[in-house]
């Protein structure tokens, strides 16, 4: 057996399944969205005139306003609001960081610390803490430390790891340094938590995210410190040196207030009572434009809605349009969804997410059963041309995967190139300005494209 | 047969074949650059301390000390120069254009242009010319409005096709209206060129990039506009406005200099008359740092060197690093490379280029025998961890096809993502900053795997 007739066999396949129309349809599709694409157009106004968008925060509701105009504008049959109730966190203010240590000639050195302050932390008031700095570069290391925490300040340095290709599976491999470090530090007697940006960017933002504590523990105040001044502190802390830091930040919650799930739908015309599901979430973090992250996910998916209605496409399935509320600090609009799903009995065939920026497409990661992933695999000559060559098995993204646990819907999330995004995700410089207009459209497309081929063929 | 059947194929064949010792060195040569890549700090010196480096220029000579600096810095166990002549345009000032039409008011508007004289082009002195503007949107159009061209200045405005997935099938397309379009608009007597920029950008940069004359007609000044004025520009003249341009530029040539290939070689342990090239050219336009074109190319080549040596790694054949002069407006460093190695009948097994910017690896193109084509296919399932997912036919890239050419030579270039690079290519804006350092690193670690498998296993 051969290369060669593996191709062969491809070709005959690609014949006996009606693959060649497919394509031309496809083709289609790309040529409208690379052609007429409103993704762009669409992202700018969310970007500069709404902004920043955190759950429970007035841009909470002007970006939801924003989807429902945009949704009707693209086209969609029906667009409405699905309230659910959100965490209302708010920085409070502008966090506050800083080092003191006795520099080379003797005398003591004050530098500022570019910081913010870990979403869903909690402040500790005007007067900030003070206390000697610890470097801890794990946890294993945090264990052979305890006994040196108790009023200090921790500062977890763990890094990105270089070595994976895939820039996720630092981020996912460094995050629960985010997540859960400030109160297993609580735990040892800590004051207060300097985590390392998750990033490998070589500028100086801090990237902010959310944290959790655990409610037995104090709650102690912890922000990300950006690459540059983590580097800096590690250094003078190996060096033996003695800082002293400072941290001051109001973070604080307000009582949770309502947000909405922004729906939009194209009527399905065989079996309207069947759901594919595309969606991204509309929240933002409070210090930057949330271009990428979710913006980007959040045009694309309503891409896919114009850009088969502007070519005439009238699905079988109704094709749901999903901007989610909340993803950033408490998952909240996707489990309303998906108990909202259970609840009315509805049936999901499809959920796909974007929320990995806006970047080159490569490929698709999904979670499904594996005669249904044989199924999708099947398909993939067709997104050769469009940039996507893997499909990936895997759990989907963070808004479709409660739908996936309630109600068994085969799940998947756009994977785009990985490289950039963790250089301005939960940072400042999350903006526009950083979207490539053609890399946003070509997962727009890609994704059409597979809610096309889930909605002819089902799954 | 099934898909299953050829996954078991796959494994099979990569036992069979010893890959899997080719997968752990691999991996082993993506930890060096992931983890100690110089390639992302000697760009920056290249683009900060030298800058613009068109042939001839005086930038060329401090890149090339540069190039040797480097070289011998990162390890070339031999490190010189080889002359060749260069071509020396200058732009000779700053190029200056401008339009006068009659706004709805009635009252004469008067908007300047940003535009870039392209290379090679001549300038008309300190006059400029001033003359009613054509739109011309493609030849076809040229050759139905030529009578109306006489005494004009032609605007050519043929866009880049969004449909394209590839970027450099559209600039393929277009770029004969840059190269060939001043001297097709004089021979109807144009007066001069206006060429709408070779990029789909939204923003305004001029892109320059070289022009050549038919020599048997008037060699008229032309120059390329930012893609805001061209759609500007054209809009009016939809209208039906007259529309009177002005452009003076004083581009010139001055006589011919010499310059230099920077070679730089790993000597080879078993076949040391035997080379394998690895190289990117040297030289920029005279508007830019040239930091994706092609000082990345540059120092993903270097880079290539200083990963295998630093492995360990002697390799059988010669590896050569050539820094080539003179890509942008002339090849002739590419030229000489190709005559001295036919004049010395020295043996040359491959040639891989790098010349489409620093970004995302995607794919190898490669200019070789179908036997030889089919032998480096079979070691794709190599370089799927890191990004590359497709070896393409083709012709190789413009510095190693005279080698190809001449000596028969099997070629190759890296192709990466084409979506930004035509953002910045030839433009001002393309500078360090838009360069990000892992997909500069991912390019530089594909392309030693590359240089590793054809040295160990021949083509």
């Amino acid at each position: 057996m051969s290369r060669f007739v593996f191709f062969l066999f491809l070709l005959f396949d690609f014949r006996a399944t009606g693959q060649d129309h497919d394509s031309v349809f496809i083709r289609k599709i790309a040529d409208e969205v690379l052609l007429n694409s409103q993704a762009y157009r669409n992202l700018e106004v969310l970007c500069k005139t709404v902004g920043a968008r955190l759950a429970g925060s007035p841009g909470m509701y002007k970006a939801e306003q924003w989807g429902v105009n945009t949704l009707k504008a693209m086209g969609a049959d029906k667009v409405y609001l699905q309230p659910c109730s959100v965490p209302r966190w708010v920085r409070g203010g502008k966090d506050e960081a800083g080092i003191t240590y006795q520099g080379r000639t003797g005398k003591q050195v004050k530098n500022t610390l570019d910081v913010l302050a870990l979403g869903n932390s909690l402040g500790n008031g005007k007067n900030g803490v003070r206390a000697p700095v610890i470097l801890i570069n794990n946890f294993n290391e945090l264990e052979q430390e305890k006994d040196k925490v108790k009023g200090k300040i921790v500062f977890y340095n763990y890094p990105f790891d270089p070595r994976y290709v895939q820039q996720g599976t630092a981020y996912g491999e460094s995050g629960v340094y985010r997540r859960s470090g400030p109160s297993r530090a609580a735990k040892y007697g800590a004051l207060a938590v300097f985590t390392r940006s998750l990033s490998s960017s070589s500028d100086n933002n801090p990237h902010t995210g959310s944290t959790s504590y655990d409610t037995t523990l104090p709650k102690i105040p912890c922000a990300a410190l950006g690459l540059k001044d983590a580097d800096m502190l590690a250094r003078l802390l190996k060096e033996g040196k003695r800082v002293e830091g400072y941290l001051k930040t109001m973070a604080h919650f307000l009582p949770d207030t309502v947000g909405h799930n922004v729906i939009g739908e194209l009527a399905g015309s065989e079996f309207p009572e069947e759901y594919i599901t595309v969606g991204a979430h509309l929240d933002s973090w409070d210090v930057a434009e949330g271009a990428h992250d979710d913006g980007a996910g959040c045009v694309q998916s309503i891409e896919v809605l114009r850009a088969l209605k502007a070519i005439g496409y009238r699905p079988k399935r109704t094709i749901r349009v999903v901007l989610f509320a909340n993803e950033e600090n408490g998952l909240r609009g996707a489990n309303k969804y998906a108990e909202d799903a259970q609840s009315k009995n509805e049936k999901h065939l499809f959920a796909l997410e974007s929320d990995n920026g806006g970047f080159q497409p490569r490929a698709f990661e999904l979670g499904m059963t594996p005669v249904q992933m044989n199924k999708v695999r099947h398909w993939l000559p067709l997104f050769l041309p469009y940039g996507v060559y893997e499909f990936i098995e895997g759990g989907g993204g963070a808004d479709v995967s409660p739908l996936g646990k309630v109600m068994k819907t085969a799940i998947g999330e756009l994977r785009p190139d990985s490289q950039r995004y963790f250089d301005l995700h939960h940072a400042r410089n999350d903006v526009l300005e950083n979207v490539q207009r053609r890399e946003l459209e070509l997962g727009a497309l890609n994704m059409a494209a597979l809610v096309y081929l889930v909605d002819k063929y089902g799954l």
